[in-house]
This record gives structure tokens, sequence and C-alpha cells, in this order.
């Protein structure tokens, strides 16, 4: 029985006591929060050693970060860094993205590395991948999209983005479409290829029911991928994108409603005026269940400093109500990232969500704010270094010119004063 | 003659012809707003070669780098490399915060790098520390802060930091009241702590008829220092930052009727959903005129990445009618700033603008996203690091695995897959 119906049950879950221990929240609002969806606790029921791990309604904004191979770069000493540095720097999800080398392989490993921390995967990249291998082409058969999400649960896997929000008319209307970027998602332009070429309708929406049965086995969670999520900003809200997120809450309720737990993914590229609309839109569509976000990218033109762009479009959207914001790294439409820019990808989500839940949650997430700004006052030097998302830069920075700020002569009686501060 | 009377005459005023050309605005409406003072061209007109820049209503968000030397580390080398690291990656103004070594020398020196650019001081801090000196101890004579104001004036600064806002009651108040950093700005402390010592009003107070004067006799603007700026998102919106804002609006609106140029500092430290009520006040009180804000910071805890948090408030400001965003950089709070700190600030700020613009400004911003786009779309590599902010980092990151990013097999026919985005 999933966490879901155990909530249903109204009796004693224990990962839902063990949430309401890390989150700070009563269980009983908890357990009801669960049993509507409106929370999903991400693990696959399978995986040995698991940090509870909640995402939605109520619960700190959590982060994700994506490690992963491309076809061309295949180095699984990076990949682990990534993952252990995703780790030490506090990621609360990672996802799994490779292309490159032996798939199944990398996984295992990467999941085995990843401290019990809910791991992600898009399964679409392996069945088109080995598909094409396997089948000589892309007349891979429906079920075979299939067969690799379950390869991937048997493996542990917590969550897995799965692009069924994207019908066959819509890649259609996608690719005779006006947008800019008809579809910027890679697990988007798999399935649109395949339902376009073999002009047959969508895998998973095909198999729904059964990914359903398996989900539920598993206690997974459904990851409703954003195939046709704007990947620029002029094409975003658009009714390509309006249609998917439709199609994405409809099978995400119908989830919920059999007991599996769902996520829906969201953009992606979009003007900072749109976001709050645009996380409200989605919860009144799915009733309120966990959105999971990717930056989104308030600009198209801050290349090498896509994090900076993300981290603002990711702090408006989770003060306005999302639940795990995918990390972007510098190195976001240029390349694949190294290990010091997953950090730094990292690092600025995760100031991003903090930003957000000082308004989603109040007091309970101001109190880090107020503790370092008492320290401040205080001049409390090791302190604030330690409270640093990155202390060791903290450090590093405090200590570039000898660690010697001065208060000006005559002004220390005022006590507070920082004397680094401008003006 | 001001260029705020020149435009109530109503005849042809060359630097508004000029800005109407960099800006892309009808001349008569850009007149108008000079008139109103809710546009500012910022030039002192002894300096002999300037850039004209509009900061106001309508116009492009610009950024202010801050640069200069403090108590422990004059090193004018450094200080001058800042300048040029400035100029070089595009900053719109530029203020000298200088407080250690031979500050006339500094500033003369600074400014004469400054390639045309807008410049600003900060007066206080030169009166203060020139001052303890001079009249050794803080018993230094009123007129002695307007007498550095004149000095700055003469050497051709554009805008200075005048904290005039800022009363003898509403620093007593700060001191005694509950906040958790009572005054963060240096400047602030420095005429808060003159005016308790000495038990006298403000000095730019007390002479602002004489420094209305001064100002209007250089064309230079004003920059109405927000002494009490909230410097912990506790602090934000309490009853001082408020009362600085009725008095700095006040001021402002009486510096216009006069015909000098003005505008009035903000936050500081505020949790975003503070930000655009924030800006809409200011706007309010103030009748429209130029609002420079430093970040805002929406969280006190980004150690060592102040930059970012500085960034998604500056977003939010900029899309709300925020005019002139003061960078932060990396080391805000730990250290004075070093050349690429000084570059990663800078960059951060200007993606801020530039995504508050594509909101406030529509098509006329965001043609620069659409053009990124279509290049992204073109797979058009040489087009999108030329478009980058840092082209010089675009394309190391870009190459840093050997520039190998490759399309799926099989989705290529979809034409516009970047490939490089997650699922």
């Amino acid at each position: 029985m999933g966490v879901i119906s155990e909530a249903r049950c109204g009796g004693h879950v224990d990962v839902i006591a063990e949430l309401a221990r890390v989150e700070g929240i009563d269980y009983e609002t908890l357990r009801r929060r669960v049993a509507s969806g409106r929370i999903i606790i991400v693990r696959n029921n399978r995986r040995p050693k698991i940090r509870i791990t909640g995402i939605g309604e109520g619960l700190r904004t959590k982060v994700n970060v994506n490690v992963g191979t491309s076809g061309a770069i295949a180095d699984m000493k990076m990949e682990i860094e990534k993952v252990r540095t995703a780790v030490r720097y506090g990621t609360d999800t990672i996802m799994d993205l490779s292309t490159g080398g032996d798939l199944d392989y990398i996984r295992r490993k990467l999941l085995e590395e990843s401290d019990g921390i809910p791991f992600g995967t898009v399964p679409a990249y392996q069945a088109w991948i080995e598909g094409i291998r396997k089948f000589g082409g892309v007349d891979i058969p429906s079920d075979w999209f299939v067969s690799i999400v379950e390869r991937h649960l048997r493996d542990g896997v917590d969550f897995m983005t799965i692009h069924a929000g994207i019908t066959r008319d819509l890649a259609l209307r996608a690719v005779r479409g006006s947008r800019i970027m008809p579809i910027v998602s890679r697990g988007g332009s798999i399935l649109a290829a395949w339902m376009i070429e073999n002009n047959r309708e969508n895998p998973y929406l095909e198999h729904w029911d059964y990914l359903i049965e398996l989900f539920g086995e598993y206690d997974a969670t459904i990851s409703l991928g954003d195939a046709l999520r704007p990947g620029a900003t002029a094409d975003a809200h658009d009714e390509l994108q309006i249609a998917e997120l439709v199609n994405n809450s409809k099978l995400a309720r119908d989830a919920v409603a059999k007991g599996v737990q769902v996520m829906i993914e969201g953009p992606g590229h979009m003007s900072l005026d749109k976001i709050a609309a645009d996380v409200r839109l989605m919860k009144s569509l799915s009733g309120g269940l966990p959105y999971y976000v990717l930056g989104p990218l308030v600009t198209d033109v801050a290349i090498g400093y896509d994090h900076i762009a993300a981290a603002i479009g990711a702090a408006i959207a989770a003060a306005a109500g999302a639940d795990l914001i995918c990390y972007l790294t510098p190195s976001e439409h240029l390349s694949l990232p190294n290990v010091e820019q997953v950090k730094e990808g990292l690092l600025a989500a995760k100031i991003a969500a903090h930003a957000g839940d000082i308004v989603k949650l109040g007091a309970k997430a101001a109190e880090e704010d107020i503790r370092v700004s008492l320290m401040r006052a205080k001049l409390d030097w090791e302190g604030q270094i330690k409270a640093s998302p990155d202390p060791e830069k903290a450090s590093k920075v405090r200590m570039q010119f000898g660690g010697n700020i001065r208060s000006f002569e005559g002004v220390e009686r005022l006590g507070k004063d920082t004397s680094v501060e401008r003006s």
C-alpha cells in the first residue's frame, strides 16, 4: 500500500511522522495533505536507505540538482564528484540525466552515491537511445518505453519524469506552429519525434493505467514532464504550454485518485511578471498538487549566468507556491556543467528557495535570517561564516585583504554598524 | 540654467535630444519628464566629457558600481582596475566610496578613469574622516559638511548621496529602538553620531537651501541617502524607514520645484513580497521621481553570494519601477571586493535590470531576448556567445568539454532542439 492510501486510512504512518519531525509541522496536517496528494514523500519502497523528503504545500521549498553524462562526455568520475558535491552543499533531490555511456551502470552507480537523497531519472532518454539501437530505428514498440520505466523502478529510482501530457496533436501543433523554439525539452523532442514518425499516440498515455500500477507498486513518484515548456520568454504562456498543463493536471488528478504520488513540471523561460500567475494557474488546475519548476529563467540573454536568471525566477516561483526548484548552472545552454558549476547552480537555487520561503512560510523560514542578522549586529564573523551557504568561500572572501574591516572612528558607539555597507 | 529649467522653457535642449536618441524615446515625452523631475540627466556641467545618461520613468533601468578604498586597504591600482572593469562590462554609473588614503586625489583620479560615465560620491565620508582630524574630534562645524560637497562639485562629481532625510529625532529613535540593525548605512551612522554627540540638527538639512543653490549651479544631482534603510529583512518597512522616506520625498519635491535634479535612495534588506509595494510607495510619496535601490537583498543569509540575493530583489524592483540599481558583490558584508567580484556583481545587476525591463518596457527590452532566442533556435553558437553579458566566459564554458553538444539521433528533424536543456 502506498503512502497516499496509508494516509487515507487515518492510522499512524511512520514516514509521515518522520516528515512531521523534519519539517516541524503537525502530523495530522501532513497526513491530510499526503492523503490528498498535496504533499508527496519521494521514495521508492525498494530503496534500502532514504532520507524522508517531502515536497508540497506548506513545506520548505526543495531544490534539485541534475547530473549525468552526455553523448559526447561520459566521465563517471566527474559525475560521481557532482553527486557528492550536490550532497555536500545540501541538495534535496538529484536527477540523473545521463545520455552517454552504459546508462544502467551509470544510474545504479550514481544512485548508490546519492547518500539516500531522493533520486530521479528521465526514462525517455534511455528508451530512445537504446531503443533506436535495439530496433534499428525510430519504429520502437510503445511498450518499450514502459519497460525502461520498470527497469528504473526496480533499481530503486524514486521519481521519474514522464512526458505523458504531450499528445500527438500537440506535438504536431508545436512543430507546425509559430514558436521561436517549438520543443526544447529533450524528452519532449523524443516523444514528439516518436509520435510523428510512427503516427502513434504518446506511449506513456497509451500505457497510463499500467504506469499507474507500476508506480503504485513501488510507491514511487510520477513527475509529469512539460515537453512543451517555453524555451524562450517570447513563447511563454502560449496555448501549447497551457494545453499540456491542462493534460498533465488531469493525469495528475487521476494518479492521486488511484493513490499514486505525482508532481507536475513547469517552465522554463518566462518573464518575471508571469511567474506568480503560472504557479497559481497550475495549483488551480491540479487541485494544489506539487509543482516542480525549472528556473524559471526570467530572460533568455544571461548566457554564462543562467543560474542568476534562474534564481530570480525561482525565488518568485517559490514565494508564489512552487514546491521544488530545479537548479540551472552557469553552463546552461552552453555545455555540460563541471563540478564547480554544479555547486554554483545549487547554491543559487538554495538562496532563491530560501528567499521564497521567507514569503511562503513566514517566521519559520525567516528565523534563520534573524539569527544571521543578530550575528551581523554583534560583528560575530565566525558565526556568519559558519551560517554561509558556502563557509569555505565566505571565509576566503572575508580574509582576501586580511580581514581588516574597520568602523569609522567615532561611530562605534552606535554599536551595530557593520561598516561594510554602502553609503 | 539647469536642465530642468531649460526643459520647462519648452525650447530645444541638446542633452534631452541626445537622450532621446540614446533611449529611443520621443523628445517631447522626455522633455516633459525632465521638466517634472521624473527623469534626471546625471551630469555636472563642469565635467568636460560625459556620456548622456538618463535615469527615470520609461527609461532602461540603469546599474551602478561602487568602487573605492577602505581605511585598511587603499590600493589605487586595484581601484583603477575596478573602474576600468566596470566600464568594460557596461556599468551606467560609478560611485567612489573611498574612505582610506588621500581622498581628494583618489576621487579625481577615479573620475578621470571613468570614461565619461556619471560619477558619484558620498561626501559625508570625507567630511567625517578629515573633519575629525581637522577639528580634533566630532565637534565638526556643520558648514564643513557643505564645504566638502562643494569641493566634490568643483571636481566635476555628477551626483552625491546626501543624507538629509535623517533628523536628530529619527537618529535617536533608531539607536533607542528595537531594530536588529539600527543604522547600517555608513553615511547614516556618521550623521547620526554627529547629531547625537553635538546635540544638533542634520547639517545637510540645516544648509538645505544652500545645497540646492550649489547643486543648481553645477546642475548636478542630489541622491537623497537612506540612512535608515533596513539592514536586516526583519527591520524592513518599519516606521523609521518610512519616516525617512517621507522626509526624503518632501526634500526631493522641494529640489525639483527649485529646478534641481534629484533621486531618492532605497533599501536594503527586504523580503521579496515587500519590494513592489516599496517602489510604489516611494513613487507615490515623491510624485514619480527616480528611485535608486541597493539590491534589495531578499535574504540576510546569502553570505558570499549576496550578488545573487540582490539580483533577485533588483529584478523585482526594476519591474515595479525602480530606475537605478546599485550592484552588490559576493564580498558584501565580508570585505572590500576585488576586481573579479566587481565584475560578478555588475553582471548580476545587469541581468536583473534587464529582467525587470522586459516587464517595465515590454517589447523594447524583450527584442534582445527574441534576438538571442532566434540564434539559439538556429544553433548559432558564435552569435549567442557574442550576445552574452560576458562573451569571454561564455566561450570558455562552451568549450570546457570541447564544445561537443549533440542532438539525439532522430530528433534533429524537429529542428530547433538545443539539446542542452533538461528532460
